[in-house]
C-alpha cells in the first residue's frame, strides 16, 4: 500500500501565563493540541511558555511566525490587565483592534444567564483584532480568534482546558481542515504487561523501524507497556490499510502477552474476562496493602466480578484467614493458602494472593510470592523485584492481575 | 522585618529533543530547574521546547539570549547525529570547538568500567566549545558545560534527569552563587486536608497577599491543599524571619487542620500518631476497595500501626464481618459496625470503615459513611461526595484518614 502523505505544515504553540513560568505548574493544553494537530498532517516544531508580559510575547510571537504558518496561542484571554494575548498579537502583526458588538452581546448574555453581573473588565474580551474570523466559546467568555495575515495563520484560544478543548474539536479543526488537503487518521493501541521495554523492542523493532508511516510510539511504565501507530492518508481506507500493515506482524509476535488493543487497563481486562465467563475473583493481600483490590474495583461495574477480600498485612491475619504456618510468611506455601482461602472464604471462583518483603526492610526486600486459586487448583509464583517499595507494590498488583488474565484465558 | 531581596536575574530554558514536540512527553526538567533558579533569585521568564534541528535550535538561542542575561539548555548531549545542542551553541554564539583530551579520557574510563565497549560515535561527546568550563558527569557520559560571553551565560546539560539534576545540585548552582549576590532561602509547608480550596483562601489570603516576600502558593488536588511560602533574603536569618511572620499567623488561623508542617502525606502523618502513641489501626473498605489500606501501608514501617483489614466490596463480606443487618449497606448502623468489627476483629487499638456507592451506578452515587471506632465508642458521619468514580474514592480515604487524626489529637 503506497499511500503519500501530504506535505506537512509547521506549527508553533505558544502557552501564556506566569503561572507556567513556576516550579510546580506545566502547560499541558499543547498536548492536546499536539495529537490533534498532528492528526492533520501538521507538525509542531517549537513550543514556547510566556508569562503575562505583552513586549515580551509580541517578541515571542513574531519570532515564531518567522519559524513555521500556523501559530497557536493558549490563555492570556481573561478579563484582568494581566491578560495581554490580544493586545500583543496586535503589537505584533501591527493590527488594530476594535470592540465587537456580537461577541460583547454573547459575553452579556451568558452573565445574565448565569444570574451574574458583568464586570466593566468584561468588556475587554470582546475586543476582536481587524479581520479576525471568531470561534465561539460555548464554555467561558473568551472567544476564540482566527486571523490570517501575509500567508500565516494566528489562533487564539482560552487558557482553560475545559474550555479550549471543545474549541479546537467544533471550531479550530474543521477551519485548518478547509485549508489544508484531506488527510484522515488511523490507529492501533496495544498494551502488555510485565515486559521489560528493552525486550518488547527488541522483537518489534525490526517491523515497525521499516515504517515512518504509520509512526510507532512506545510508552512504558512500571510493568506495563503500550504501543501506539498512527497512520495517516488521503482517504481513511488508506490509513486503516496502512496501520494494518504494521499492526499485523506485531500482534503475531506478542501473541496472548497483548492484554488490550482499545487502550483499556489491565484490571479492565481481567474484569471483562471475569463478566464474560460469570466468574468472580476475591484477593488476599499482604505487602501491597489493598492496591490489587483498589485496582480490580477502579472500573464501574466491578461489583458483578468482585467480591472483595483480607487485607492479611500482620501475621495474626494470615494466621486468621489461613490458621498456623511454619513456613516463612513471604513463601510458596503461604501464597498458595492465602489463594485458596481468599477464594474459598469469599465463595469467589478465583482467588489470588501477594505475600512479599516491602522495602526498605524486611528480610528480602523485593521478594514476592503470588498465588491464583481455582477450581482446577492452586499455583504460586516467586518474583524477586526491586527492592523498592512504591514500584515493588505497583508491579507485585500489575503481576497478579496478569498471572489471574493468562488462567483466564 | 525589612530584608531587601538582590535584583532579579532573568533566564530562559531551553529543553531539545523531537520527543518533547510529541503529543505524549513533556519537559519536566524545567520545573526543577526553575524551583533552584528561583531560590536563588533568578526569574525564568521563557521556556522552549526545540526539536533536533541545528538551525532551529541555533535561532532559538540567539533569540533567547536576547531576552535574559542566563540561558539553560537541557538535552541534546547525546551522542548521535540528532544530538545537536553543542553545534546549535557555537553556530548561535559564532564560536568553534575542539576534541577535550580529559572529557575523552573521562568517558572512556566511564566505558572501562562498565566493561563496554566505546563506540566510535561517544568522541563527538568530547567536544568543548572554546572557552567552556565543564562540569563532569558521574552519571552519564556526556559532561556539562557553561559558556560566557558578551556578559551571558550559556549553560547546556544533559537531559535525563538522573543526570541532570546531580549535575545542577553538584555543579551549577555552586557556580551560579560565584556570579550572584548572596542569598538564602527558607521555606515553610503547611498541609491541610478536606478543606476546600475557596475557603482555604479566603481565610488566609488577607494575610499572605500583604506580601510578595515570602511568595505564598496554595497548591491543591482531591481533599489535600498545601501551602508554600518561600522568603529570600541576603542573610539565612533574615529568610526564616521574613517566613515566620507569615508562617505564624497563618498556623494560627488553620490550627488543627494542618496535619502536616514538613511535606509528609496523611497517611505519613496519622503513622507517626499512632506510632508515638504505640497504638495500631485496622480497615473494613466497600467502595474503596483497599485504598485506605494501601495508603495506610505507602509508608516504610507502617507495619508497626496497620494490622491489615477486610476489603468488603460484596454485601455477603460484609455479613461475614459484622453478622446478619437490615439496614442499607450505606448506612450509619452498617459504617459503626464495620468499624467496629475491624477494630475487634483485627486486635487493634482503632478501627476504621469506609462503606458508600460509588457511581457512576448504585442508588446514591457519592453517599458515603465512614466510620471510626476506638476504646471509647464508635461514631460514624455521612459525606455526600460528587458521584464521580475516582475523585469520591480518593476522597473517602482521605477523610478517613483525617477523622483518625482527629480523633487521635
Amino acid at each position: 500500500v503506497a499511500a503519500s502523505t501530504a506535505p506537512e505544515w509547521a506549527a508553533e504553540i505558544i502557552a501564556v501565563g506566569s503561572e507556567m513560568l513556576t516550579p510546580i505548574r506545566y502547560d499541558t493544553n499543547s498536548l492536546f493540541l499536539t495529537a490533534h494537530l498532528n492528526a492533520l498532517g501538521i507538525e509542531v516544531v517549537g513550543k514556547r511558555i510566556v508569562g503575562d508580559d505583552r513586549e515580551r510575547l509580541a517578541d515571542a510571537i513574531t519570532h515564531a511566525l518567522s519559524a513555521a504558518q500556523l501559530v497557536i496561542l493558549t490563555g492570556g484571554l481573561g478579563p484582568t490587565e494581566d491578560d495581554v494575548t490580544r493586545d500583543a498579537v496586535c503589537l505584533a502583526l501591527r493590527i488594530t483592534q476594535h470592540a465587537h458588538a456580537g461577541v460583547l452581546a454573547a459575553i452579556e448574555a451568558r452573565f445574565a444567564r448565569l444570574g451574574r453581573k458583568m464586570a466593566p473588565n468584561n468588556r475587554r474580551q470582546a475586543m476582536v483584532p481587524e479581520g479576525a474570523e471568531i470561534f465561539e466559546n460555548p464554555n467561558g467568555t473568551a472567544p476564540g480568534l482566527w486571523i490570517e495575515k501575509d500567508g500565516k495563520v494566528i489562533v487564539l484560544l482560552p487558557g482553560p482546558p475545559q474550555e479550549m478543548r471543545p474549541m479546537v474539536e467544533v471550531s479550530l479543526l474543521p477551519r485548518l481542515r478547509q485549508i489544508l488537503p484531506p488527510m484522515f487518521l488511523a490507529t492501533r493501541r496495544f498494551r502488555v504487561a510485565r515486559m521489560p521495554e528493552s525486550e518488547l523492542d527488541a522483537l518489534i523493532a525490526p517491523v515497525y523501524t521499516k515504517y515512518s508511516n504509520p509512526a510507532t510510539t512506545v510508552l512504558a511504565k512500571a510493568g506495563d507497556i503500550e504501543v501506539q501507530l498512527r497512520a495517516r492518508a488521503s482517504t481513511r481506507e488508506a490509513a486503516e490499510s496502512l496501520c494494518d500493515e504494521v499492526a499485523r506482524p506485531i500482534e503475531e509476535l506478542l501473541g496472548n502477552r497483548i492484554y488490550s488493543r482499545n487502550g483499556d487497563p489491565l484490571e479492565t481486562a481481567v474484569g471483562h474476562l471475569l463478566r464474560d465467563r460469570g466468574e468472580t475473583v476475591a484477593v488476599a493481600e499482604s505487602c501491597t496493602g489493598g492496591l490489587l483490590g483498589m485496582r480490580l474495583t477502579e472500573t464501574p461495574g466491578s461489583s458483578a466480578w468482585f467480591r472483595g477480600g483480607y487485607i492479611v498485612y500482620h501475621d495474626d491475619l494470615k494466621r486468621q484467614l489461613i490458621g498456623e504456618f511454619h513456613a516463612s510468611p513471604v513463601s510458596e506455601e503461604v501464597a498458595q493458602r492465602l489463594a485458596a482461602a481468599a477464594r474459598e472464604r469469599a465463595g469467589a471462583t478465583w482467588g489470588v494472593s501477594i505475600t512479599g518483603w516491602a522495602g526498605p526492610d524486611g528480610e528480602q526486600p523485593g521478594l514476592t510470592w503470588i498465588g491464583v486459586a481455582g477450581a482446577d487448583g492452586v499455583t504460586a509464583q516467586r518474583f524477586q523485584f526491586f527492592g523498592e517499595r512504591d514500584r515493588d507494590r505497583t508491579l507485585a498488583a500489575q503481576t497478579a492481575l496478569d498471572l489471574l488474565r493468562l488462567r483466564l484465558l
